[in-house]
């Protein structure tokens, strides 16, 4: 499938939550189908943390298929030939958007002179994008992990803009633990001398190992353990026997290791710290004089909300509380726990209930 | 409580599981109450990856009180009005047993040199040090976590060795997400220039930034969601409102930051790659044809388990799964799973409710 890659200048400058303003913002964002005449059909889908707008199309780095190719295209759940989908890169990220390598004022990359941005940030990034798309209101916010919390900021902050809203495996805040887990990922690439302090651009190198670190325990917490024992167990890797060595001698060992090189080649480790940032200070009740319920008062749309019975880094318990704040606001809500061994990372991979309950919602 | 620090060296070089002998082997320990004179009132404490000798003593490096002060001592659950309490600190550890920080036969230390040890062969060293003790029947073999691999260890392999077995949250192999965890703090370590593949020794600092990430990533599988939330939540450390930096706003990281980089004064990152591996390697069921309950069929023991409902690094299915297979195997055993809040923590925390399973078992 192929789409193309696109690139706006915002017309003004971007507000922050932070306080002061982001001039001279570019949003690099995908579509896929046509734009009704009506507008009346798009839909905006809000990538994860290391996600991107390649939602269904060849990822130009690793050209590897889109991160939700299952999910969006003709006749699939997402149907580009009934919608127009948009997803754009988060600011903050490194994919085109604006970004800590983005270039500042003076020309040199921001690198740690970017401003810490929030959740909500992005979100009125994708407004301003969607404001020079034309598209006044969206048929749907689209969203999973920290897409979904986007999809609920969206809802909260400018309800009018958004006639339903899926959020799938995420939460209305991140917990001591999640927290943990993403300082944990910064201290790794702090603690890498390549950082620099951030400063890392014009030595052409990243502090990759340090990356490398942050996205291996990332993974951890994207598999649920049962997943890990069903897929490595303790199978050793390409040998007969234990090398008595400190070489990837099991399965999980080398699939980790795997994982954190490959994601170095696509990512930058500046971006890495934004975003975890942004992740960890996102707390919708807080926002909102502290009762999450207030969050979504002035909302007139329809919510999904879907979470995994596995997944243990946003699990189910997280998206109750949310349910339970919409119920009390008297949004109309379906949620459902589907059953999927993979942990987090099922909003992914293949679930083909997942599949029904989105194109239900969608659809319906 | 004072005790005597010693070291002996053991008489006889020591086989290893890997290949090979460790020559020239000194053991560090500590005991705690007189040795009886039909030397039948011993119990063999085995502490856990990060713990030493310094079981009821003050820690000569932090001056902190021994890490089971509140179990071991006069009139405490491990009575040592009544026991003979020896504790060793593990071969591969660094509080004077013989480890990667020691001096090899060249007069240089062993570093990368250090064999890749077992939890058996850390055993075996225990064993040695009986044998020169002139101990030569255990009342009890008891540990934690790391030490309850080597009291699983000790009677399926020695025994004849110990009247009582208590092993309290541990397990009898490390699952894959103890490995995928075990080698992210491998991973950091290693990246951290400072660890110079081993070879820092010389240089007189140590990998500190990679060793504190390790410790930051064991820390979080310690304590369960549930601790985490209720001691920090989403609290902010020293501050009315989030900085919009990359200070340690929140509780937690503050937490983690501080365990990462207190560690690094009192270990020795070496160390914390051999015994890791040495955990990760553990596997009881495949050091005895494949089946647990072969493990323990010599076994004359009476054995007791113990988990915590929080406890997610070696969770209640673990320690069931070890009941079932000394029901098989025919061997006495009590298991109780204890509820507490405080994760795999538990078991070195004030959980009254252990203080009097411990007494029950060893008393009874």
């Amino acid at each position: 499938m192929s789409a193309d890659v696109t690139r706006l200048a915002l017309p003004d400058p971007l507000p922050l939550d932070g306080g002061g303003v982001l001039d001279q913002v570019v949003i690099a964002y995908q579509t896929y189908g046509e734009l009704a005449a009506d507008g009346s059909n798009a839909i905006l889908l809000c990538h994860a943390l290391s996600g991107d707008q390649h939602v269904a199309s060849l990822h130009p780095v690793t050209g590897r298929p889109g991160w939700w190719s299952r999910m969006v295209g003709p006749g699939k759940p997402i149907d580009t030939d009934r919608f127009h989908v948009v997803c754009a890169n988060v600011i903050g990220s490194c994919m085109g958007s604006t970004g800590p390598a983005s270039a500042a004022e003076d020309g040199a990359p921001f690198a740690m002179r970017f401003p810490v941005i929030t959740i909500r940030d992005m979100v009125r990034a994708h407004i301003a994008l969607l404001d020079a798309l034309g598209i006044e209101r969206l048929h749907a916010v689209v969203g999973g992990s920290m897409g979904g919390m986007q999809a609920l900021s969206l809802a909260a902050n400018w309800p009018e803009r958004a006639g339903r809203v899926l959020a799938i495996a995420t939460s209305s805040r991140h917990s001591a633990q999640n927290i943990a887990f993403h300082e944990l990922g910064r201290q790794a690439i702090m603690a890498d001398p390549a950082w620099s302090g951030g400063d890392y651009y014009s030595a052409q190198i990243q502090p990759a190992a340090g990356l490398a670190v942050a996205r291996m325990a990332a993974h951890i917490t994207y598999l649920s353990e049962a997943a890990l024992t069903g897929k490595f167990g303790r199978n050793l890797q390409d040998r007969e026997a234990k090398s008595f060595g400190f070489d990837a001698d099991f399965q999980v060992e080398s699939y980790l290791r795997h994982q954190g090189s490959g994601f170095t080649r696509r990512f930058d480790a500046n971006s890495y710290l934004y975003i975890t940032r942004a992740m960890d200070y996102f707390d919708l009740a807080e926002e909102h004089g502290g009762l999450l319920a207030n969050a979504f008062a002035q909302t007139g749309a329809r919510f999904c909300l879907v979470s995994f019975d596995s997944d243990w880094l946003y699990p189910t318990a997280e998206s109750r509380h949310l349910v339970h704040a919409l119920n009390a606001s008297g949004a109309p809500v379906s949620f459902v726990e589907l059953s999927a061994p993979h942990g987090h990372d099922s909003f992914l991979l293949d679930v083909p209930a997942l599949d029904r309950v989105v194109k239900g919602f969608l659809d319906g």
